[in-house]
């Protein structure tokens, strides 16, 4: 645990020493801990375009009922707000889904880090029997049997040759468009000084001097490191998972979560990786406690859950894709056997 | 059942008649049994938008996970091309979902009728314990705990007051809207004669005189009979539904079905109140042998079947909602218990 202090640690100087040029300047606040975020400009439409199909189809699972979009909602902050996520034949799934929104800004994907990156997890649910409960080979059979489908990977990838390689890099290509750029508190970080209210702005000051943004800094407000959940006071939960301990087989680093990022952190209930906090509320007042040995007072956690909601950034536009129709050929779903 | 043959035939007399008008015309085919669908005028814009918001939001399930449109998926036709849907546990669904789209001009909802319109209809899945599992009052107190919801409520109704009744009212709203014109064979109905091949006419031929018309005809093609499902050869099924009997009582309507709309006929599979034929290849063949005691060659089933591909119609362009989070004191899923 020594060394996984000394890393959280080794961040907080820069973020802290970076925080001392901020003032009330009218233009751009460029010392901040935290930077906006920046629009998402696609360079392969066609692959985008695919990729949204399929993040929205459910054939991608063995029952046909389950797609990227079950667990992480795009109409809900790219999450299910439950604790844990429903799978296969209702499958009480074992960590809360993270939000995909920003999450191609994520060192690695997965609590626990176990993904290198969009594409390297858009690959795991498919074939978790847990989730979609189906394999790679035939989800590639039944995407591949779909003959819009197979001009639409042309179009995107030059060959019309479908494997879950293709099926992954375009999923991930959507994905990597789901940012949300012009929250306001990003509009504050331009210069925009009415986009806080006071009391907004008193919460960014305490969430900085109380030491939140010593793991919460960054474009997307985490996403950077793998951190101890419970410091000063142990995380008490039911849930199993030990985090980064399972991907190293370190010791050390049991119970070492990704720490996840606060964009859009109002929309992406409940928090943690058990889902345990239901209410921004609870969620400062755990984080208080437990990482930082400071219980806030009511007032002070009032504000900070003011700063958090102005994370809030403009949600991706999406138009519902229409997807192709199986062929005759196409292999059926299996809800039920 | 001679009731009900009487009353099926007794439409066919009527349809066949108007077809006599049928020509080659360049100008719009007013004689024709089948008339094309008129785009949708919404009158009340905010109740229609309330109404999206609700179709796609999952906590109106006990789950937290099952909306409207797990089962009437809008990106594959309004169904789940499934046979019969997953419910609230992974509960096993008793008959085929319906396509929402267009739905709401049949005479009726559900394969029995037992619903009069869509506001009915879209109360049933929510207290279904198989479907989602919710209860009405439930469902209310969750939506009407929400403030973005209430505000919706007060600009589409005039009040904040949330019950089943507006709740449904708003989902049905926006379920009206949900109309597919501008098929090809819209088009070609409305004189335009290069919209339909050489072969989609003759399948359309055939399905005229051959008797397919004298159910599936009108606007949406179906959806205004109750019909027998196995007129001249028994169906054969494990699956356990009785139909409209279940509704009236009377032993005459076992195994009396609505007819259901052929418009979007190529997004819809399976088929059948089971779900149980694939293709469109192996429902013509069903179709023709049960109901109309008629062995379809091979060419004339794959005419009527490149005729019924023409009845696909501009898909409703939907853009996904933004559902608002839920406050504090939202009563939360319970998708495990």
């Amino acid at each position: 645990m020594s060394c996984i202090k000394r890393f959280r640690w080794s961040l907080a100087p820069v973020a802290i020493a970076v925080t001392l040029a901020f003032g009330g300047a009218a233009s751009a606040r460029n010392g901040e801990p935290i930077q906006p975020i920046e629009p998402f400009k696609a360079t392969n439409p066609a692959m985008v375009e695919l990729g949204k199909k399929l993040y929205f189809d459910p054939r991608l699972s063995k029952s046909g009922v389950l797609s990227c979009n079950t667990c992480h909602n795009l109409s809900m902050g790219g999450t299910d707000n439950i604790r844990t996520s429903v799978g296969h034949k209702w499958h009480q799934g074992p960590i809360n889904a993270p939000t995909v929104l920003n999450a191609g800004m994520n060192m690695a994907q997965f609590w626990d880090g176990r993904a290198k990156d969009l594409k390297e997890q858009a690959g795991g649910p498919i074939a978790n029997p847990g989730e979609m409960g189906f394999t790679h080979a035939l989800a590639a059979d039944v995407v591949g049997s779909i003959p819009q489908y197979r001009a639409e990977f042309k179009a995107a990838f030059g060959s019309d040759k479908v494997s879950i390689d293709e099926i992954t890099a375009a999923i991930a290509a959507f994905e990597a468009t789901l940012v949300t750029p012009n929250s306001r508190f990003d509009r504050w970080l331009r210069g925009d000084n009415a986009a806080l209210t006071a009391q907004e702005r008193a919460g960014y000051k305490l969430f900085k001097e109380s030491g939140c943004v010593a793991c919460h800094y960054g474009t997307i407000m985490g996403g950077t490191s793998f951190q101890k959940m419970g410091v000063r006071e142990p995380y008490k939960t039911a849930n199993k998972e030990i985090g980064r301990a399972a991907v190293t087989g370190k010791d050390a680093d049991r119970f070492n979560f990704k720490v996840p990022t606060l964009r859009n952190v109002e929309l992406t209930y409940p928090y943690f990786h058990d889902g345990g906090a239901d209410t921004l509320t609870e969620a400062v007042d755990v984080m208080g406690r437990l990482q930082l040995g400071r219980t806030y007072t009511a007032k002070e956690n009032a504000d900070i859950v003011a700063f958090l909601k102005t994370l809030t950034g403009e949600q991706p536009r999406i138009t519902l894709p229409i997807l192709p129709p199986s062929a005759d050929a196409t292999r059926r779903p299996v809800p039920f056997d």
